[in-house]
């Protein structure tokens, strides 16, 4: 399987709807990183154009994977080295096609129905086990932008739960949606 | 259906395997409130003997619930509204009891699989449908303690990924494993 995980900090909205560069939350950056090395996917993407936030970033991972963080702990290393920083939406799809020689499918993800193209965890997972190369964004802050909606080739489902709140953080939004993709009861 | 979660703080492990009491993460409150509120839990118990701990943890509850919190963000109050702070396990179980007349099947949850007591989603997914009231216990920091796995009930089957890797937070490893249980897809 050859899916891709990004984690969009620009453009995205904040709670008035207006467009913002959200900053990086460490805490995000490790979950999605055990995450995705717990369900084999191939990298993770932190998708910020701000300097000061790819270098945050960057020092985070340097602690964990070379510095004392590595020594401390080796499966946080492990999970790290998932990640890559990149600037845009854009240099990710790149570094992606470089990596695997095959475009990847961009499937956005929103916590509202995209009615015109919404995929199904059905359809979204029979693409992923066909082994054709996948890119899955999240949106931090209040969400994905309308312009990455629009630039992405589809739209997963929302994460319905039983009550109609929609509310979820974007980590545990995350891990749920990989395990309906990848975990292995869903086969 | 009356599934109640609790986030275990002590007795769990550290990273040397000593007992320890493991510190409030204010973030783990919050993805677990939202969690439960969107799969419609009865309640969510923080479980720690620690008064600073549990000061600290009404201090939360209080600023979502009743002061600036609860204006700036409605959503996140109707979720921390699940929430109890409780000091031990035992307390957590009386407290179920008396709003349910009935006593809880106690299941924990662990990395690793607990081969004598061990309890399948599937098989724990058909105990709550049928409406039988069920307590589920994470544990902070390197997990529950064996006094809780022997106290609790059954241990329900670690998440297996694709790799072998078992290292998630406890919040991602709660979203996944409420989603299993309780998600509509899982119907």
């Amino acid at each position: 399987m050859r899916l891709y995980v990004g984690l969009v900090h620009y453009p995205v909205y904040n709670k008035h709807r207006e467009t913002i560069a959200s900053a990086i939350t460490p805490i995000d950056i490790h979950d999605f990183a055990r995450l995705g090395k717990t369900y084999g996917i191939e990298g993770f993407f932190v998708i910020t154009p701000l300097e000061d936030q790819q270098t945050l970033a960057h020092r985070i991972l340097r602690h964990w994977i070379s510095g004392y963080g590595a020594r401390y702990n080796r499966h946080r290393k492990e999970a790290l080295s998932l990640v890559s920083v990149v600037s845009s939406l854009e240099v990710a799809v790149k570094e992606v096609k470089e990596r695997e020689g095959d475009s990847a499918i961009v499937v956005a993800t929103d916590a509202t129905l995209q009615e015109d193209r919404a995929m199904s965890y059905e359809a979204l997972k029979r693409i992923v086990v066909s082994n054709e190369v996948v890119l899955l964004l999240f949106g931090t802050a209040w969400g994905l932008h309308e312009e990455i909606l629009q630039k992405a080739d589809h739209v997963l489902d929302p994460i319905s739960g039983r009550t109609g709140y929609n509310h979820l953080s974007v980590r545990t939004a995350a891990a749920i949606i990989l395990d309906r993709l990848m975990g292995v009861s869903a086969d």
